[in-house]
Order: structure tokens, then sequence, then C-alpha cells
């Protein structure tokens, strides 16, 4: 029997991995998703028409990590880093174990010489559920990007 | 007998509204209001100064849904789109039915050919009831605006 | 015996303190932290190398108190003021009386001419503790700036 997931939960998983991201502790990131997941970048305007091809794309948990590992021979870090600012899931129920939640970001770019730029703004459409041991994670996040042209710096994961 | 509001519950309003005019669901955005309301849109300057007069202004909820109207047929969300950040909503009790809150909000602006920029900020200060229904609605929404050239690129409402 | 603190508690003070800034309310700003307290204003690099020198420094609340005499008599807010954006706080317990959390933030800094940028960006890594009257207050707030930049503007406390 699965237990009710409440708000609380969800707001907490968001803010977990936007931290794995943004303090630089990314191989904690694939943790935050169910073994067999999708995880998928594609902006506002595809996402409305049904394309199905997106700036970032995986089904797995593994080739999270294999993204991962490649972002740190690349040394992306040393580069730039990110800061997201999150709003307040929009749960819904969904069918089965699954439930399913909309989150807006804005993430903000932080390059070596000091240098803000608001990066990119959208939303996350999540489905999350309990793994075998009781803790939340997403088996599906579709990040939504309002701007199109956000694929020409896309290095670090949204 | 009115039953009590919760943080919960002006939360969710507060994201509901944004989501209406970030997700291009303008024709959703008169419903979060009273019938009989107050929508002020007006500067830092001019609200701590007591003047009225604002950058828009709508007394019933009739007038918002001619404000949609005019929007559509003008096409503005072909041109450029919005995405709110929001605060955490400081809420005060008030006389009578009514309950007050002050939220703060960053809305970034998306154009057409990708380029964010940090549009508007500052904060709203709300008066919400609950309609006949028991559905939380603002009765009276002042948005103030810290930046006060904010006018010049107004079109959705914020 | 001290009561349980929740995270609602660690929300509202977050954004109490970020609201007596944003609404050029800073006489207040000092009410926020512990009389014996640290404030401390630093970069990631300088965190994470350990450095104690920071862009901003006190360990009393009579230091707070007289920074915020000495920004009125240089009168800063008629040349900017900010906008706080922040997440939700990650709370840790920590040992005897005190507790922890982080909070990721986003800082807009808006001219008089209307100008919008974003001027920092970061998380507060805070120790809090209730006062004698059972009110949560800041006992240590390290303000760790993701750009190393932030210096030059520093005028107003983040």
């Amino acid at each position: 029997m699965q237990r009710s997931i409440d708000l609380a939960e969800v707001v907490k998983l968001n803010h977990g991995y936007a931290r794995s991201i943004d303090e630089d502790a990314l191989e904690t990131w694939p943790d935050f998703f169910a073994e067999d997941c999708l995880y998928r970048i594609t902006t506002a305007d595809n996402y409305a028409r049904g394309y199905e091809a997106g700036l970032m794309y995986a089904d797995t948990r593994a080739m999270l990590e294999d993204r991962v590992k490649s972002l740190r021979i690349a040394n992306v870090y040393e580069r730039h880093r990110y800061r997201h600012i999150l709003g307040m899931p929009a749960v819904s129920e969904a069918s089965g174990a699954d439930i399913c939640s909309e989150t807006s970001f804005v993430v903000i770019r932080i390059m070596r010489d000091g240098t803000l730029t608001v990066f990119a703004t959208g939303k996350y459409v999540d489905r999350m559920r309990q793994d075998e041991s009781g803790r939340l994670v997403f088996s599906e996040r579709i990040v939504v990007c309002d701007n199109s042209n956000v694929d020409a710096l896309l290095a670090i994961p949204l």
C-alpha cells in the first residue's frame, strides 16, 4: 500500500534537485531519478506542438550518470554555474502510483568573471513515484524552456 | 460562518494566478477575482505617496474580461511572454471576512527571439475573500512595481 | 525546554528579513538577529576555501544597527533598491538549541531610472535559535554570493 504524498515532499524533491546542480554536487543529480526514467529538455513551442525531439534526452538513470562524467571531463563548472529559483509545484493526481506536478523555474547563469544573466525560464512537467525505500523520485521530468534559443549554451542540466 | 483560511490556500491562489498568465491561459485570469473587485498596477513611488492613478485600472471582473479580449486581438502573446517567480505571502488578518497579504514578485519577459529580461519586480498587495462556492478570490489586487518605467511596455497583466 | 521549530517558521523568518530590506524598513533589519551574532557576506570561492575574510562583517547586533545608520546618512536608498526572491530553506538539525538551514536567493537591483539587473545570487547559510521571547532569530547568517564581483557595488545588506 502506498502512503499518501504531500506537497511538502514534492517541494523538497524539487529543491534538492536544484541544489545538486547549483552546489556543484552533480554526482548526486541522477539519484533524484528512478532507474527507468525519462529526462528531456525541450522548448515551449515544441512541447505545445507535441514534438518529441529535445535539446537533451535520457531514458535511463545510467545515461544521466554518463552525462555527469562527460561534464566533469569537459570541466564546464570552471566556466559557469547556475542558480535555480523555483515556484511552488502545482500537484495533480494521476492514475496509478505516480503523481504529477508542474513547477516554474528561473535559472541565473554565473560566469567566471561574475556576470549574471537570466539563462533560462520555463516549467518542469514531472511524474514522480516512490522508490522501493519510500523516497520520492522523478520517473519523468520534462524541462520546458520558454526561450527557444537556450540550446546554444546548454551544458549543465537544467 | 467562514471556515479559516490558511497560508497554503493563499499560496495556491497566487501561483494559479501567475500560471494563467505564464501559460497563456489568459481567459481564466479574470476567474481569480471577485465580480466586484479592484485591480490596479502602480509604482512604489506613487503607492507610497497614496496616489490613486495607476498604469492599469479595473474595478469589475467584466473589465478584466474586456482587457483579455483586447489582448487577444492585439496578439501580444505572439510578441512576448512572461514567467513569474513569487515569494511566500505575508498574510495578515483583516477586519470582516477579508484577509490581506503581500507577496513579492519578479517577472521575466521572454521575447520571440529568446531574449530574457527582468521586466518587473515588486509586490502584490492583496485582499482576498471566499466566493459563494468557498473558493478564495481576490477582492483587491494592487500590483506595486519597484521600477517606475514599467509602463512603456505594459501589455499583458502582471 | 525548547519547543520544536518547523519549516514554516524558518520560511517566515527568511521572508521577513528580505522584506525589511526590500521595503526600505532597514531599521527593523537588525531585529532578525540575536544580540550576539555573526553576519558575513562572502563569495562561493572564498567560502569553499574556508577563508574567513568577507565583503561585510559584523559580530554583534549593535554593529548591524551602526551599519543601518551609516546607510541612512549615505542615502543609498535614493539611488537603488533591492528585491529578493528566495528558495525554500533546506533545514538540518544541529547540536544543542540551534537549527541550521541553507536558502537560495536571487537579488534584483532597481536603479532610480528603472533599470533592473540581477545583482547577486547565492545562498544563505544560517544558524537560528529562539530568543528569550520564543521568537526565531539568526545567531549566524553567512551570505555566500555566487558571483565574485559583487563587492564593487555593495551597499545595502543582502
